[in-house]
């Protein structure tokens, strides 16, 4: 969008994330421009990093850089431990901005990032195609990975708690990279972790969203994690998807690469995924992912158009 | 190996291929020191590139670059039509070197590239994320998509014949960014190509093995293709697919990363891997893709060992 470029030219993303005010502006512009039934707040789920005493930055086209990567459990009991009251303040500040401005009309999301996709990226030193670095670690110094695990899971429910004290209505688990492990690995090294975050951020009260891609080998293990709502990828086949989970709301599952070809291909790809969803209740239409650089925004105009025309029907 | 490093101080990747004593010699190394029980000819899924006109050449620590890659049907049109048996003599002369050296110990596995990964290939210029261009030229150009699919069956489908006529005992076709799709997309835009190869080359009698992965999500669609064999990655439960794949013979499932760890680890997951395959016969033990950079040579040989006593058992 114009208007996100705009801002985007001014501010790095690290300085839009940290100053509340622009953070509240970022979240609530597609809500300006498309008639959308909910704002997600405007972050990174590097954030805690920071307060954890990890030095990191965006790099043009290359994604984050962290500059002081975990390479032994010696690294892992030097992690600072911090408060995300104070340290995440401007996170929470942006959020209670949002909703301010909202002003109830649709809900406002928090999110964070997943144990597993954050510590991939404080291991890994940046992104990674095979994630040779977190397997090694997990493989070679389990005691070392299952405390990193916990320190995360503790400071991210802390953080995720807090934005729905803030005003946050549900908040949304990403584990983006999840999807690089067997179904094993997942069982034996991470669900254990990613259960106890999203069972401790339900006490809560606010509907929690687990956000996976690549996981359609494994499914059925991933829905017994805890989560009210899962967010699938267009990788899977949403009808049989839903009967998996079928004690799970589920959202999701358009390829965001569909919203860059003609109209018409769009329309259709997305009716598919509504014809996919199915009549029962419990889907919430969504992007497989995060939408593309390049996207055109008479794409997304139109798709929006199409999916409240089909809740209405 | 240190003796496959060797060989690539002196030559390139295209060297060696285009070499068959190179090729053949490159092939039989790891027979030299793992008591293996098959070989696969060494080439590059992008040699037919060339053959149709594209210029392309490996830079380090990217992989391939394609200078004139396909933007449009007038591309496609373009291409220049060939004979395998001419213009890829070099490969078919390695499969006979590497079968009469053989002689008969084990099989020699020939292999292309499926017509999706190698048109990814033509379409993106190189490796790509979100093979975005890919999606909006099938998207934006289904005909001249379809077009650039038959004409990759056609070559493709007299290249394996070929290789079979000069001694391959099998062969795989490599589907390897097969994964980026959705259901949809793979039924509409790939799988009538995918099957048109799998069964023409069927016909030639030698076994056809067809990989792919982070295709989980839709391994029901994925059997519906003519394949004798199916090669799976990792990120699927192997019990699950053997029992969606029942009419198959099945191979793969061994993260590649698991070679990186200690050798406990390794064999633990191998033996999880052959836990999930069951007593049924059909399955074949492999990796669930290319082994990673950095891999132990003492892990490969624990990893053979367990295999073959595991077969005796």
């Amino acid at each position: 969008m114009p208007e996100y470029r705009a801002v985007r030219e001014k501010h790095t993303i690290l300085e839009i994330c940290s100053h509340p005010e622009l953070a509240c502006q970022v979240t609530l512009q597609p809500l300006r421009r498309f008639d959308l039934d909910a704002a997600i707040i405007f972050a990174d789920l590097l954030l805690p990093l920071k307060a954890m005493g990890m030095d990191f930055d965006f790099r043009q086209g290359e994604g984050p850089v962290i500059f002081n990567p975990i390479a032994s459990d010696h690294d892992v009991k030097r992690l600072r431990r911090f408060d995300p009251l104070e340290e995440l303040a401007y996170v929470l500040e942006a959020v209670r901005l949002a909703v301010r401005e909202l002003n109830g009309r649709v809900p406002l999301i928090g999110f964070a990032g997943a144990p597993f996709t954050i510590a991939s990226y404080m291991i890994e030193g940046g992104s990674s195609r095979n994630f040779q670095r977190t397997k090694m670690f997990m493989y070679q110094s389990p005691s070392a990975w299952h405390r990193l695990m916990d320190f995360l899971v503790q400071h991210l429910a802390l953080f995720l708690k807090a934005q729905i004290d803030a005003g946050a209505s549900a908040v949304q688990v990403f584990d983006s990279w999840l999807g690089t492990l067997g179904p094993e690995d997942f069982r034996v090294f991470v669900q254990p972790h990613s259960c106890a975050l999203l069972r401790e951020v339900s006490v809560a009260g606010a509907p929690v969203i687990h956000f996976a891609t690549g996981i359609g080998g494994y499914l059925e293990e991933f829905s017994n994690c805890g989560a009210d709502v899962i967010s699938l990828d267009w990788r899977v086949d949403l009808a049989r998807a839903r009967r998996i989970l079928r004690n799970h709301a589920v959202q999701g599952n358009l390829d965001p690469a569909s919203l860059l070809g003609p109209v018409q291909v769009l329309l259709l790809q997305a009716q598919k995924v509504l014809q996919g969803a199915g009549s029962e209740p419990g889907y919430i239409f969504n992007l497989g992912h995060g939408i593309l650089p390049d996207t055109p925004v008479e794409n997304v105009q139109a798709l929006v158009d199409l999916v409240h025309r089909s809740s209405v029907e």
